[in-house]
């Protein structure tokens, strides 16, 4: 009898929790609070049969009922129709959600980076089992991008999908933008408020942000795609003048998780997904994303510019993502229907930097004689990187500072250029090289 | 033999198309171009097999199939497992819909007006036919709100929705703001460019909004709401003078579609549904939307703010919507499954006006002598409005001009207080009355 026949003779869905911390403590009380609403709406009653957890005898929030609390996580899910894993990292959340999976047991998870690393095993064990998964929560928190990606656009070809995923790097360069801070100091504040974590690495060098692209760019393009297969660059070295300058010039400073389709003969040719701090126009939309808050755009080929904008983070909103997959999964279990399955249809190869577009703003300081700018716009030349602009900002003892920003060229021709200007003779120093997104 | 039974047989799920305007065209293209990517993501090979019209000799698209025509629209249904409903209006798409649902048929359509004013009878055609309905593109064009809040919201409990869902309106009010344009130039504008019709009044007089108004709060609240519960003010009767000086204070005027869950000790009383111009602050995300773009807040317990954004309207943006819906029934015919059925448990009381928060701005000519000031206050205060802030712009020959803002008090009650300010002596002219949204 799998799951679904069960559940389905009683209507109730029997629900296991593993991992009782921020996001899952708010999802036992919503569970909780609230279980009229989510019977009203998936026409099954929602039972809490258990909480996994490292140490039962560990304090927890006063709505957590105690005798749900148990440290034998597999004898747990052996009694349930649906796993909700929210205990992060690798393992052992891999092994249990393998395990339910691979049981039918219906799994929802937030777990981005069990998702990005071994999507296709977590995938395979879906389909063995004949099994569902909800990952809402995994990318962007409460903004339903999951949904909106691998349901609401299945009508649609996407195109660029370019978010700002990762709420505590935004913080951190809203801080240097909006009050000059530096990004040491910006850093130790937001670890003070908590919006950063003791080690911030996983944040501030991008790989967080990378698991969600990685996820996105997956459902937006039907192809597979690992965390291994996105280049990252974090926040590290983005400094205080790089994003004041880039203020005053009309632009603002995010760090972007980028997944573009790139046409070739009005076909696809392939995608590029990219991790890294770009310079966004001061008039687009995700420009005017601050704070803890997340946005992802979406370009689709009759949609146009779309955006799913809201909380990228913390226990409540997060918990509303798990919960609606909740509801949906129990939902499902009654009345037949299922999560779709992973779409790779597609196939679509990961350009490398040959075949990836790009923008860049490059800073110079250059000799101020006869000749050397031209020398430098040969170089862009040279390289087949068209110039949209040239600035001088302001010449001292006989070196201007001057900013290039390209046309569209690609990643490779790009890097080609810079390493070219910072061996020409002429040129004092390369100040700063930042890419540039959205038009 | 059900039609799903059929579709699943030989994997084929058999479409018809009502209506081939600007929308209904594009669908026809879109199906043929990409048929590809909607069978490997539905799992079914879509087949459109014809397309009813009023005229089947009439002028079409290149790309529309003329072997497909067909005027004879209930001989089409007959032989479809998906009717796709564009001809919008009441009738007769009341009567093809509902046939089409009784006879177990699927119906994805964009008409939000059959749906607002028709809603119980439709839905009930659902149940009668056990068939399943679809509607994204009855709100909001792209934009997958219908989705947003029938699926990816059913975790949470909605607080408020807040749309810019009309972007004729819209683009008025930009051009009166940005411009500087009067209502009638930039009405006149805005139909010379084909944003607006030749008989503009279901846009400007907010009927569109509503229609759409109701479609979000009967979602969004799991309450059925028509038409004829959205009490509506449209754009007429603003002026140029409102929208700059609003500006030089902060704020951006827009029509707004508003659906509000009102609380009273921690229950929730009941739900106001109201569409009508109103200022919002230039720091809020809804400000940001201009010309014919739409978005729709939702603020939700658990969630808090989320914003979807997006084209609200336009033929091939509305189509991305339509496809969308096709390729979730065309999925759910072949592997099971259904659409959410009409949620209608809650069941909120409409609040009237004694019930209903609001605040407005009020702009007053006022006899610059002691004690007027008092007495305007006073007015206030006896009908329990409290005042938020009160500017004086300037002081003509005797005649002080006003501006009192309000906190949140019941839209009776400021109706009551602007009878009263009309009517007092020491007030020479209510200059302006507007409501005030969104913090």
């Amino acid at each position: 009898m799998s799951t679904s026949d069960t559940a389905r003779a009683d209507g109730v869905v029997r629900i296991a929790l593993i991992g009782c911390g921020t996001v899952g403590s708010q999802v036992v009380r919503l569970l909780t609070e609230h279980g009229e609403d989510w019977a009203a709406r998936s026409g099954a009653q929602l039972e809490l049969v258990g909480i996994a957890v490292r140490d039962a005898a560990a304090e927890r929030d006063p709505w957590v009922p105690r005798e749900l609390l148990t440290e034998d996580v597999s004898g747990l899910i052996e009694r349930t129709d649906v796993v909700v894993e929210l205990i992060g990292g690798i393992e052992p959340a891999r092994t249990l959600v393998l395990e339910a999976l691979r049981g039918g047991r219906t799994v929802v998870t937030g777990n981005k980076a069990l998702l990005a690393a071994h999507g296709p095993e977590v995938h395979a064990a879906v389909e063995s089992g004949d099994a569902d998964l909800y990952y809402e929560a995994a990318v962007a928190g409460a903004i339903p991008v999951v949904y909106g990606l691998r349901e609401s656009l299945a009508g649609d070809n996407v195109v660029t999908v370019a978010g700002i995923v990762n709420g505590t790097t935004n913080y951190i360069l809203d801080e240097m933008t909006m009050r000059g801070l530096s990004f040491d100091d910006a850093l130790a504040q937001a670890q003070q408020l908590g919006y950063a974590e003791a080690d911030p690495s996983s944040d501030i060098d991008g790989h967080d942000a990378a698991a969600k692209a990685a996820i996105l760019a997956s459902l937006a393009f039907h192809t597979r795609v690992g965390i291994d297969d996105v280049p990252v660059t974090g926040i590290r070295d983005v400094t205080v003048e790089d994003v004041t300058q880039a203020r005053e010039n009309g632009y603002v400073m995010k760090l972007l998780a980028v997944a573009r389709r790139t046409p070739r003969r009005g076909r696809p040719a392939g995608i590029a997904v990219r991790v890294h701090p770009a310079l966004v126009p001061e008039t687009h939309p995700l420009a005017a994303v601050h704070g803890p808050f997340n946005a992802v755009v979406v370009e689709a080929e009759s949609a146009g510019r779309l955006m799913f904008y809201g909380q990228g983070a913390g226990g409540v909103p997060t918990a509303s993502a798990v919960l609606s997959d909740i509801v949906a999964a129990a939902g499902h279990a009654i009345r037949g229907g299922h999560a779709p399955r992973e779409s790779t249809y597609a196939q679509l190869p990961l350009l490398g930097p040959e075949a990836t577009p790009a923008r860049t703003r490059v800073q110079i300081s250059l000799a101020d004689q006869p000749g050397t700018l031209a020398a430098v716009a040969g170089i862009y030349g040279e390289e087949n990187v068209s110039i949209e602009s040239v600035h001088q900002q302001r010449s001292d003892e006989g070196v201007a500072r001057i900013t290039i920003t390209s046309h569209v060229a690609t990643e490779a021709a790009l890097e080609r250029t810079v390493a070219r200007l910072v061996a020409e003779r002429s040129v004092e120093d390369v100040v700063s090289v930042s890419r540039v997104e959205g038009e």
